[in-house]
């Protein structure tokens, strides 16, 4: 329901996440129509702990991301589906614990496959990881290749931008005018 | 390292959660020594919304128990691992943001598998869920039967107020005196 006006002017910025429970990529773009900037990325690393208190590196992290870049929105990849069930049950509390930061911030979170991501941003849902970072690197005009985790979670953020699902589900929420702050 | 006339007259406040993504199950009991006393139970109910808004609904909801009853530490049952990959993930998902609420909260958190918490509060790790239940309700002097998730909530409490692994490994951490709040 926005105007043409507004929503030429106005950018989103988008965290996106890629959860694991030993690393979780973040990564941060602004976008404005179909143009991308980066912003930032990088992992939280859970360390050694107990499980309850990787959970809380991991939650505080988001968060600690939220309150540094203040995002408008979280895209959030849907993990792979172990085959080994105790490892899925924790990949499940470390994406758990992610998200919460991101809810506990009061952010909307949209979720995407690994496929939708794939063919976001590289156009076909069996992509290598090398030809997603690679297309990640171009789409943002970043001078080095970004780490692994940090990459799948710009690509998941770029996703988010592209995606049907995305910007347009959400219009309207969480978006704001930032004063001359992308530069595209 | 505590003495023994601080042991005598300190009570502590266990929390125990049995955690889902539809019903997360809680249970409040005081314990001094080997005394233990019923303070509240209850559940959260994650709604329909989607996985991210449920997953704040139990968020939520763990921190608004800890805000209404003031747990000393927190005892969470391992949840049982499921054949289907998805539920797994689910589950570990809710269980994740149940643990999120209490470490968001600055609470030890323990974790006890189903077995413990049998062997803990029936004496042996096979028992029924209603024998469970029953228990519960002989060891908490409660007049009727508790739910069936808020039964496995204060069971895993208990298990926790018993267990050598508990209290004892915790020692020290986050006990408080509570001016004769205890009657036991």
């Amino acid at each position: 329901m926005s105007t043409p006006a507004a929503s030429s002017t106005v950018a989103t910025r988008i965290l996106g996440i890629d959860p694991g429970l030993r690393n979780t990529g973040f990564g941060v773009i602004d976008t404005l129509g179909s143009q991308l900037r980066y912003v930032a990325s990088g992992m939280i690393r859970s360390g050694e702990g107990s499980l309850p208190e990787r959970l809380k590196v991991i939650l505080d992290g988001v968060r600690q991301v939220i309150t540094t870049y203040q995002p408008d929105q979280v895209a959030i990849e849907i993990v792979f589906v172990n085959v080994n069930p105790q490892s899925t049950l924790l990949l499940g509390q470390a994406r758990g614990a992610a998200i919460c930061g991101a809810v506990s911030c009061d952010l909307p979170v949209a979720e995407y496959t690994a496929l939708q991501v794939k063919q976001a941003v590289v156009g076909h849902g069996k992509a290598a990881k090398e030809q997603v970072s690679h297309m990640v690197q171009r789409l943002l005009s970043l001078d080095g290749s970004p780490s692994s985790d940090a990459a799948d979670a710009l690509a998941c953020a770029i996703c988010h931008a592209h995606g049907s699902s995305g910007l347009a589900a959400m219009a309207g929420v969480g978006t704001r005018k930032r004063g001359g702050r992308l530069r595209l």
